[in-house]
């Protein structure tokens, strides 16, 4: 099983922050994230990663999030880590190939291979005016973006032989020309020659992550992605999208083990499944209805819901049309299923969502969240899951110290870190070069 | 007196990496450059820097170069170092402005204001094709996009307030909206909103460097450079170069100390001047000529020099004129005035230029090294110096251990280190927030 700690502000649930639970160490203190990556270093997990977004969190006046961009972080997080592989999200909307190529080619040289790159198309409101956009590139435009630039990296990556530098003081021959080769790339979006200026990297190249889960999304997955984010709000819709994921990998050519599928859990942890009631009710109360209002808007690219009374329970019919939706599209889907399924008020929505934003939320004790944690993964909804402490990091300590000892006793977890890259944690394979 | 680590390659001279003093450690090993950072903290040097270029050196063939990528190198130095100051060269012709100003900011937060910015315009051949350009874009225009690019960045780092975030768990109030503001940038070249999604940095923004020494570079110098690195063949044209550079800042409405300059020097350094003689032959008999010319053609826009014997004294009807060079016109100017003056052998001009690429190259003593600089320093030549070992990490070492305590003893170099930031160590201002 393979553990990811999801890095979010001082923790995924939005009221984190005034809890007396929460830290205040400043989101901008490197400290912090060292530690953070320490914690998840002695709980032996596989990897840590950083979301990100191109323009200014809208509901940052009351939510402590923002701080650090993802690459320079991770990088000053490789220099103080030695084993836990490092998750930086870029985009492939606003960044030029050559550089994004470049800079995770370097990224998985400093870190002796422990880079995934987390592969994005920007969907908040606001990135596309920060870079000389009108407005934000329809949902369909961006995938087809995406895929173009996925060729042009890996090409790039693979611009190199791994055996190109030849360094033979005595013959003077540092480089073998022979070994290198231009890319030429002409495509729609795209015109790169290459070859990269960077030699190809430990891993090949970094661990291809993915997050989207559109019918888009799950496309672009299937033909690249190795491991795989996704919010799912039950374990039988965690178990149809494990399924229908992994039959679309097989169907584009490459192996259910190629792809790892990790949804996220947010657990809230205390020494009784009472108290962790108790603990998430505190949590929950500490919100602003505002800014839940303005999330929920977000997710549906600006639609108003602020008419709408708190308490009684929703209906679809509160709600636009998921799939017309251009922004985060497989989340609002999530989002009108629930209250399809389950006629929340809108206050007990805003409190679902509070907690981690749509991905899978609980409350209990340690025995009740490894319960649930190895039903989901021997039922076939997960091979893995990317961790959401709602509060960072106190809870990422309590599972640590009472979580993981439980997954190991049940023989379900590592005892201890096999192997060196990021392809070794998760078992995926270095890539072959098809040119060399 | 400023000294400031330019670190390049396995050393300046292109033959260090033959030579039985150059090191065998790879250039993608973090640890090489994590042991160049301690020696040069050990040595208390302001900064160390890195250059880069966005396509393959042509002369990587026969010259240990290339390697890792500046920002993300310098972020993972930052969480191996204390006391020392960085510098990432990061282009403003194939750069997107927002994602630029963002990597810095979140830079100088990690590094607790250690960060420095050396700014650029991609003159090296192949850049353009790796960014969709059918050409290069020619030097006016170049510069034209430097001076729009650092309005936005500039812009972008002010956006916030120092006091923006409030941090108020008790209230419920994370970020104050008043204290960050839109850009609104509307220019020839970009259009970006902002505000920056990080908050404003611990030095307010990163000391900004500069190294093109044209007219075009000396007006973008006058105007935003904090500290200059340049070219200079000798004392007389240092000072002239000197004297001007700091005329031209002050009529720009900025004062002498705002800027400070740094020229080149890279001392071939042994017990005696002799035997610091006999090392640089030595190092020059490694050298290949075919590698030589294919440096001195891109110096001169591709230029072929191939054709002219290797043992006649040249003249300046040989070469191109240097004004019509697009590339890094002012180091065609200094090669071209060399070559007027001193009447080179083809042979001997590429030797001059296999040590440090047109910079001050010079070989000697420890003793005659200190001479040096301190009669570059007091006659108004410099007000401290770029340091080019030939051979790193062994003349770097020479240098920290025999030159340092010389100019410790002379007074004209610390001997601890005073205050925390970049900004310190140069003497330097923290910016004041126009907007807040």
């Amino acid at each position: 099983m393979h553990l990811n700690l999801f890095v979010h502000g001082r923790g995924h649930h939005e009221a984190s922050w005034r809890h007396p639970l929460g830290t205040r160490q400043r989101l901008t203190d490197l400290d912090y994230y060292k530690h953070l990556a320490s914690v998840a270093e002695k709980g032996l997990l596989d990897s840590l990663f950083l979301a990100d977004a191109l323009s200014m969190d809208g509901s940052i006046r009351h939510v402590a999030t923002g701080g650090l961009e993802p690459i320079t972080l991770v990088a000053a997080l490789a220099g103080a880590t030695s084993n836990i592989g490092l998750v930086a999200t870029a985009s492939t909307t606003y960044t030029e190939p050559f550089n994004l190529a470049r800079q995770f080619a370097s990224l998985d040289h400093i870190s002796n291979g422990r880079i995934g790159w987390n592969i994005v198309t920007s969907w908040t409101q606001g990135a596309e005016a920060n870079f000389g956009f009108e407005q934000q590139p329809p949902h369909a435009e961006r995938y087809a973006r995406a895929f173009e630039f996925l060729e042009v990296v890996t090409g790039l990556w693979n611009s190199w032989s791994d055996n190109a530098i030849v360094d033979d003081p005595a013959s003077g021959l540092f480089l073998e020309p022979s070994l290198i080769r231009a890319i030429d790339h002409q495509g729609a979006h795209f015109r790169v020659k290459g070859p990269l200026n960077v030699p190809r990297s430990p891993q090949g190249y970094p661990v291809l992550f993915q997050a989207g889960s559109s019918a888009g999304g799950q496309r672009f997955a299937a033909r690249y992605a190795e491991a795989v984010f996704t919010a799912q709000p039950d374990l039988a819709s965690a178990q149809a999208f494990y399924r229908s994921l992994k039959e679309q990998t097989v169907a584009a050519g490459r192996r259910k083990e190629d792809i790892a599928i990790l949804p996220g859990i947010s657990p809230v942890i205390a020494a009784s499944d009472r108290e962790a009631d108790a603990l998430w009710r505190e949590l929950n109360e500490l919100t602003a209805v505002e800014t839940g209002l303005a999330r929920l808007s977000n997710r549906f690219g600006g639609h108003d819901f602020s008419h709408l009374p708190l308490d009684r329970p929703l209906s679809v019919d509160d709600f636009p049309d998921p799939h017309g939706v251009q922004a985060a599209q497989s989340r609002a889907v999530v989002i009108t299923d629930l209250v399809r399924q389950q006629r929340p008020t809108l206050r007990e929505l805003l409190h679902r969502l509070a907690g981690a934003r749509g991905h899978f939320t609980l409350a209990g004790s340690p025995e009740r969240i490894a319960d649930t944690i190895q039903t989901w993964f021997e039922e076939g909804a997960a091979d893995g899951f990317n961790l959401m402490p709602p509060i960072l990091p106190a809870l990422l300590e309590t599972f640590v110290e009472e979580v993981v000892p439980l997954l190991q006793k049940r023989g379900l977890f590592r005892t201890h870190y096999e192997g060196t890259t990021l392809r070794d944690r998760y078992g995926l394979k270095r890539p072959s070069n098809p040119y060399f």
